[in-house]
């Protein structure tokens, strides 16, 4: 505390931290923390690149502490695990997402919700326990306490399945906690990004019909034939959306700019779920009406649990679940910020952090 | 069908209707169809003055027929029965909501939510299935099909029950469907009125814990004494909410006005849900990071079916829940609905039809 980043803590660190609002990242020494009893120590080897990450180096939601090494999609191989860790040992593949602690006592500590511990402690540029700045993984080391990792199993590609552990769970956590999870269900799926592509996959495991609502009427043959959804809807055809409407159980919306809500509540059966997994800065506009008739409801999302995280990387291990990528070398990172910008990506950029992450002293 | 209202069917009626969107009601002659075998006929002897028969009269909603009697909280006590009525016999005292007919075989009709159903025929200025127009509870006499009538339980006042049937349903459905009626619980109830007052006693009577949310701090005593709410927040009142954050289950939200809904969202717990009941007119202002930041939801609720309306009487009989009422005689209702659009009322204006009701010939 009060010390430099690379003095603060024993164990030499180096990834790519944006300086200031510039947003543009470049090379940077800092330290992690000695493994502590709880802790489990993991080389990195691969870590996805979130829409959020973009906000974040550039302070769009005002919190942000520089540097900053964002990077939370994080997995990587064990190579130290501190005296009272359990569930894992050296050479296990695991994984961190958005958060690495939480006050483990409120209401939502105790019914495994520690996303919504109003002292969660997210994986960077957020104060931990002992007052030192969390460093994300676009970096070489990790070193978290062991409630916050996850086991990815063996045999499960760690490039591809990085970005479940934000873009994931992100999805997989409203498909189970709204209900939405029941076969012979029908839900719909809005935007077909980072999140909306892999809720497709989470959806169709869960043996549910999918439709993707897309503006892009480019993406049809590539969310039908490639990702496996049952059928696609334009939203801006109001013919095609008029024929879909009161077909839907719920709708996954991953969409962050401000749009529409009333011709997706329209989508809605009675008693069918909107959820918002995507958060527009500015309000949307509800029309009561349409939630009354009908008893319909827009609810929100955000990431998941630990217990729910680690379910969902097993759940998407069993039914050959990964993200779609683009395996980027460490230098890249500032190209593909600006490509995901413009949404150039299909559909989620990962760091080569094993192989590309390189220390230039 | 293109006859007079008062040739159209053999039994003669007399009640009050508008005319025009003037919404002034005066002396109205019509009739009623014949007892049909599934068929209930009761006199009427109450009708309560609803919040929308005020929107309707004056063709605010724009889907008003003239001349409209309106009425949709109607009891009264049966005078005819049709031969395959199972339900009910001559003598019963019985009640009709805000419906009289559905199409009894979508899936909103197949699990008793009749009040979802696409062609649900609603009490009156509706088109019933013989092509005729309906007429409310402002009048002397009601003949409704067996399955849209309730019984009400002897030693019930019928008078104080009436508003039940629609102002009652609509609090009691939500607070059963989103799961708010834990002992134990806390909810909020925005807005004192026909329908807040009998949310308050409706979640009482469940075992919930039940803060009223007012802009009138005038109404704390009001709420806390003679309703036996817990405990009263002044919404405007910064402090008072901030100290409320996070602290309730749910909340019944009554007002028909446009209103803020973060601050009310802030109330809840992670996992709560906000519940309208009222439909402003223009769209509501949804933070959507206030519903991530907790998984919360924002639900609609309208009425209720047949099954949970005739469950929400019994168990206002049990538990002694009555509406707060002025009895009126029938002529008054002109200054009642002037009363009403000022919100001069505690709760319900009920008419005296029984006693009041007299045509003049």
């Amino acid at each position: 505390m009060g010390q430099a980043p690379e003095q603060e803590h024993p164990k030499n660190a180096f990834g790519w931290a944006a300086k200031d609002t510039s947003g543009v990242l470049s090379p940077f020494h800092f330290s992690r923390r000695a493994t502590g009893e709880k802790d489990v120590t993991f080389k990195v080897t691969h870590c996805g690149i979130c829409h959020s990450d973009l906000h974040m180096i550039k302070n769009e939601w005002g919190n942000t502490i520089y540097p900053i090494v964002p990077g939370h999609e994080i997995v990587g191989v064990v190579t130290e695990v501190g005296s009272k860790v359990s569930k894992f040992k050296v050479g296990d593949k695991v994984g961190v997402g958005c958060m690495v602690g939480s006050c483990r006592s409120c209401d939502s500590c105790a019914i495994d919700l520690e996303n919504y511990c109003p002292k969660v402690i997210m994986t960077y540029a957020n104060k931990y326990h002992d007052g030192t700045i969390t460093y994300g993984g676009y970096s070489d080391i990790m070193v978290a306490d062991e409630h916050f990792v996850v086991r990815i199993p063996e045999g499960t590609p760690l490039d591809a399945t990085a970005p479940l552990l934000c873009a994931g769970i992100t999805v997989y956590s409203p498909l189970r906690f709204y209900g939405l999870d029941k076969p012979g269900m029908h839900v719909g799926v809005v935007g077909l990004g980072g999140l909306g592509h892999v809720a497709v996959k989470f959806a169709k495991a869960m043996g549910v019909k999918v439709t993707v609502i897309s503006t892009s009427p480019s993406k049809k043959s590539e969310a039908i034939e490639r990702l496996g959804a049952d059928s696609f809807l334009v939203s801006r055809d109001q013919d095609e959306m008029q024929a879909a409407m009161g077909t839907m159980d719920g709708i996954i919306d991953t969409v962050s700019a401000v749009h529409p809500l009333m011709p997706l509540i329209g989508l809605l059966k009675s008693q069918g779920k909107l959820v918002l997994v995507g958060a527009p800065e500015k309000p949307l506009e509800l029309p009561a009406f349409s939630l009354l008739m009908g008893e319909k409801i827009v609810g929100g999302s955000m990431i998941g649990g630990m217990k729910e995280t680690q379910e969902m990387i097993d759940f998407a291990a069993k039914h050959n679940i990964r993200a779609d990528i683009e395996v980027i070398p460490a230098d890249y990172v500032n190209t593909a910020l600006e490509r995901l910008a413009k949404a150039d990506v299909r559909y989620r950029f990962v760091i080569d952090v094993a192989n590309t992450m390189k220390s230039t002293p």
